[in-house]
């Protein structure tokens, strides 16, 4: 029963559910929520201790404007194609917000991060949802829909897998409004599409998070990159403060330490391909992932749901998917040497 | 002309101004968004620095636990009656998102928080407006609207004033739905309604903020309490991870070291009553305050527009208003002996 006075259009409605967050220090083998392997980078630490100061007292700037500067010029664009967002997940309720009002409609690929379907039932659109071909591939009707909004995660979650530039190329070019394009895990892939951007795509709003190659989930920032015109709708809807002073700090400092975050993908890369051997060597399917997680599936032996629990017991968290077309599957963070080598022995016992 | 791809429910959207935001350290005297004169007690600077590290790769806990059972404690509250946001004014767009679809009618007092009626805006609300009394009270059409959400900010702004314990007793007896009490300010008013939540009114939602009497407006902490089928509301329509790890350590520091914040509240009573004295001898009219600022009226013979120009040019920033019934009134945050000497100054020179 939804409840009390929960407003009548919400009825039946079903949050997004974020993976299991044990608290810190529990030993928990944690490959359930995406998060970097690595530490954030010592100089991010030591800039956000450095703005731990008096002036918390005061109120942030309203649009975060030194972490809107050093993003765009990072990117190559003016701060006028920059938002921030408390996390990527506040930039996609902002685009809704923006862009889809009551009754108006919502394409979306299925299967794609499952915070989409809840978010379009709270802004009461109509949602299309497109159901990817057997590759993963975009389907015909997702660039026949007439939409004014239409969101693509590329790299995708849960799958991993990845569209190439001539379909997202189409899918902004097709648009009849605006393309959302969710790249929170673009720094695995080989390219982002940024590209489309210096080109001059003006209905291509494009998402980021320092969740993932910066290593900073618990600090919650996320950006978008886009028109002038679409930030200027984003920021005509966002609350006044969205992001707090020692975000800030931290988004000016991140995106300033290449070298870090460099390091750190290059780690995730070498390790994602490692689990991904070994994985397929106990008979798991893996798809090809552009991410850092892996999306698999365990012999049909070991039903997915049974292999969870039993890595649950043994403190390993991994996320499993009870729907089709993904029923059985797996997705695994890419961790530490150390996280694979628990994971592996816990699936021997539990598999063997 | 509304940027773009803007919705078209949104044509003719007005979003709400925050009071300017200089960049630090460029010597305004900063009267105009009722921050804190004092800085955050040393004890929370201490416990956000001893927050950033390593963990901060890690999401922060969705439901912000620790937080929330801190604060339930404080009040004498289970953590089922407790909500975090990221600073006050998301938990009023949550209410709203939880309480009022499109087409759903909201009823507001005015004046008030001139962020209510565009959240209401987004929301495709139909927005009932009550105005005060002469007196600044509630007028009787308010106890008698229909509307499934009322909200009232109590001490109210810009008018600093206060409706008493009947009042806000009847607001909610009589409400159909939900009333939202924002208690943003009542740290410097003689007491707050939490009372009425430990009599078991239910369908009361209180909001408060870490900005004010916290010192704590750079991160962005706020904080709901009512019923918990009021808070499950919240919870189901908020974003996953609202707020960032150092946001909620914050939180249980400051809500523990009851010292500062008392010594804080007490150092702006004085310096309220101080500040009123020499406005008024100055022939301004100046209201009761029940906040952390004062709701005064130049005389007429220096019109307010000039006036706040003036003291503008001499990095003096206040609000004032232009709209009726409040036309001509400035709100002045309460500063520091020294803030209030050169802002008396300055208003010497320009109406001598």
């Amino acid at each position: 029963m939804p409840p009390r006075h929960l407003r009548a259009s919400l009825a039946g409605f079903g949050a997004y559910t974020p993976g299991q967050q044990p608290p810190d220090g529990e030993g928990w083998v944690k490959l359930n929520t995406n998060e970097s392997p690595w530490p954030p980078s010592p100089a991010v630490l030591d800039a956000i201790r450095a703005a731990v100061d008096e002036n918390l007292r005061l109120y942030p700037s309203p649009t975060a404007q030194a972490a809107r500067e050093a993003i765009a010029r990072h990117h190559g664009l003016g701060p006028e194609s920059v938002a921030m967002g408390n996390g990527g997940d506040e930039l996609i309720e902002l685009a809704f917000r923006a862009f889809a009002g009551a009754g108006d409609r919502v394409a979306l690929p299925a299967p794609t991060y499952p915070l989409l379907p809840p978010v379009a039932a709270m802004h009461e659109n109509r949602v299309a949802i497109h159901a990817l071909s057997p590759d993963w591939s975009l389907p015909e009707t997702y660039f026949a829909d007439p939409a004014p909004l239409r969101f693509l995660v590329n790299p995708n979650s849960p799958t991993g897998t990845w569209v190439g530039r001539p379909e997202v190329a189409r899918a902004a070019a097709t648009a009849p409004g605006v393309l959302v394009l969710d790249e929170a895990y673009v720094d695995f892939a080989l390219e982002d599409r940024i590209d489309l951007l210096h080109e001059g795509v003006e209905n291509l709003l494009i998402l980021r998070t320092f969740s993932k190659s910066h290593a900073l989930a618990g600090m919650r920032i996320g950006y978008a990159l886009g028109h002038p015109d679409l930030i200027a709708a984003l920021d005509l809807v966002k609350d006044s403060y969205n992001l707090g002073r020692l975000a800030i700090a931290a988004a000016v400092a991140a995106i300033a330490d290449l070298g870090h975050h460099d390091r750190l993908v290059a780690f995730v890369l070498g390790e994602r391909a490692w689990l991904g051997e070994r994985l397929r060597g106990r008979g798991f399917e893996v798809l090809p992932s552009a991410t850092n997680f892996l999306f698999v599936k365990p012999p049909t032996s070991h039903p997915a749901s049974r292999l969870h629990e039993a890595l649950r017991r043994r403190r390993v968290l991994v996320r499993h998917y009870e729907q089709e077309p993904v029923a059985g599957w797996f997705r695994v963070t890419v961790g530490t040497r150390h996280q694979h080598e628990t994971l592996l022995d816990a699936l021997q016992e539990v598999m063997h």
